[in-house]
């Protein structure tokens, strides 16, 4: 049908740790210059949870050469993904904080399970980190600038029905109708002429694409120095303590 | 009263050819260099047909000449339309599709019999070809990106009751209402001081408009690369086909 | 508790006179110095009025110097308020048009007491002048370019139910339930830790800021120009005279 599927299945949450994010791209790469695929289907194989966001462990206690690698990892993956000539559909079956909001902003069309208990949001601000500013763009173009600003400044993890009043998803189905309400959208976005289709979408992206491509080196280096700082590094492992005592 | 009428009355659809266009861009300059004159009502007198947007014989098997000539005339009923110092209000009464389109999201207010049969918006990509940059520029002013983007995706016609919805038209009004609905807008609008409206409305508008201005050469080339590719050519000849049998 | 209140209280209406600008401004800026200081609520002191907006009389029949000293004074308050570090929450307890409606748009978050006697919006084309380009960015920021481009041209002043419609507010509650309810949603804001919402805040406003910041000179000599103009200078007086006329 020319529709590759993506599973996500990285227990226990899916977190985008370096390989993860590696993989990821390889992944999308690959499909990309797979002429017979035309789109891509991205969910989760674990239970309850999209993906919980960059894995917070590859930004503790390591070296600059390996947060260099890691956000360089994660500014491929979203390059590749917001970038993608395929149709990009994000059926979202679980919970999607901070970079898991992010894979799902990137994507075409983005299909939630209606279950109040999932939510979905940037919410770096919580954890006292800061959105990088194409985290903040890809949103800014899903939501418009008022919702992104409050959203991110509060960390706000939406519920599903919250995010869909506020069009950070664009419809809400019964969990179990997911994968086939995500094949019914990708047909329709298939019905039309792929080139087409790939032009516009280059247009309305491109901006914003072109922004992380012309400052990468710089994110780079704005990253690394933020993540140094101690006290940055002491709110990650608080964080991470607080995630190890609620299991 | 100050107001203009223009009906828009080339059978059968309105295409929007050289020669309709030429006459539109003549009309809207006597009017806007007519002190008299501080609004303009544009509406059709053509049933169930605003106006079907470019005229694609005039993109069709033509010489390089011929598609200049043609695009700058586009170019022109845009620039000036978009720019205009007059009140300009769009009483939609009948379908709308991809041209016809830009004409009614270029005036300053809306208005769309209420009628679930017509329909509106940039189907471009529906026909194997991408909008312009300035055709997008206009439709994100009017209903953000997130919406832009995934319609002109799609090439979504929508049917006015969603135009509504969408924020495409500002208001629908039972067809025979209509002309009345817009004389009410336009003594609206024209209660403001000339002078505070239109600086208020350049403000608003002179980015998108000084964009084509900067780009008008490369985007007529654009235009000529696209048009004279063979498989564009094929698909308009379909498109032509197709919408001959239907008659 | 870390949260400062500020009430306009300089009757009849709360002018945004040369005086009360620059008291406001050194008042914001002690404030932002104070580090106990980590949310401002503002609201008014006048009954039925939040603020009315700049002081026409500083606009009338002056001198340049003092044209160049006010226009100063206005982007000051603007440039400390929409640029604070503090979390800044509006509480509109009456009517607010223009330069009052900037700095209700200038805050945070936004909550007006439910009586649709009270107005807001940024309705200087009503009197025959333009708002500047930085009063339209703010604006749109807050409620999106489509409903900016409408309301400003139409100088429209929207009642509280059709403010909160449009997003130009966020919130309305009964006018006694005003500032326990601005209370509540600053601590909510006060939850998040301060350094990662300051520098989430500034990355969504710099690209605004900035762009005053750059043009500033530019912007007080338009604002010269314009406002020393005899039809200009006989707008205002006509305006005041039905102001004093109303009382």
């Amino acid at each position: 049908t020319g529709v590759a599927m993506m599973k996500f299945k990285s227990p226990p949450v899916n977190s985008l740790s370096l390989e993860f994010l590696t993989e990821f791209s390889i992944s999308l790469e690959k499909l990309e210059n797979n002429r017979a695929c035309r789109g891509v289907i991205i969910t989760s194989a674990v239970p309850k949870i999209f993906s919980s966001g960059l894995d917070i462990t590859e930004m503790c206690g390591k070296s600059m050469e390996h947060y260099t690698e890691f956000w360089r990892a994660v500014q491929e993956m979203w390059l590749r993904l917001y970038g993608s000539n395929m149709v990009t559909v994000a059926a979202v079956n679980g919970s999607s904080p901070a970079g898991g909001c992010l894979v799902a902003l990137s994507c075409d069309y983005r299909i939630m399970a209606e279950n109040p208990k999932f939510s979905i949001g940037l919410n770096e601000a919580q954890l006292g980190i800061v959105a990088p500013f194409w985290f903040k763009d890809t949103f800014v173009n899903v939501v418009g600038h008022r919702i992104a600003e409050r959203s991110l400044q509060l960390g706000s993890l939406h519920p599903a029905p919250e995010a869909h009043k506020l069009g950070l998803v664009d419809e809400l189905v019964p969990e179990e109708k997911l994968m086939e309400k995500a094949a019914a959208v990708m047909a329709q976005w298939l019905a039309l002429p792929d080139h087409a289709r790939q032009l516009t979408k280059t247009m309305m992206r491109k901006a914003v694409l072109d922004r992380l491509v012309a400052h990468r080196e710089e994110d780079i280096k704005n990253f690394i120095t933020f993540v140094s700082k101690e006290s940055i590094q002491k709110s990650l492992r608080m964080y991470m303590e607080m995630l190890k005592k609620r299991k």
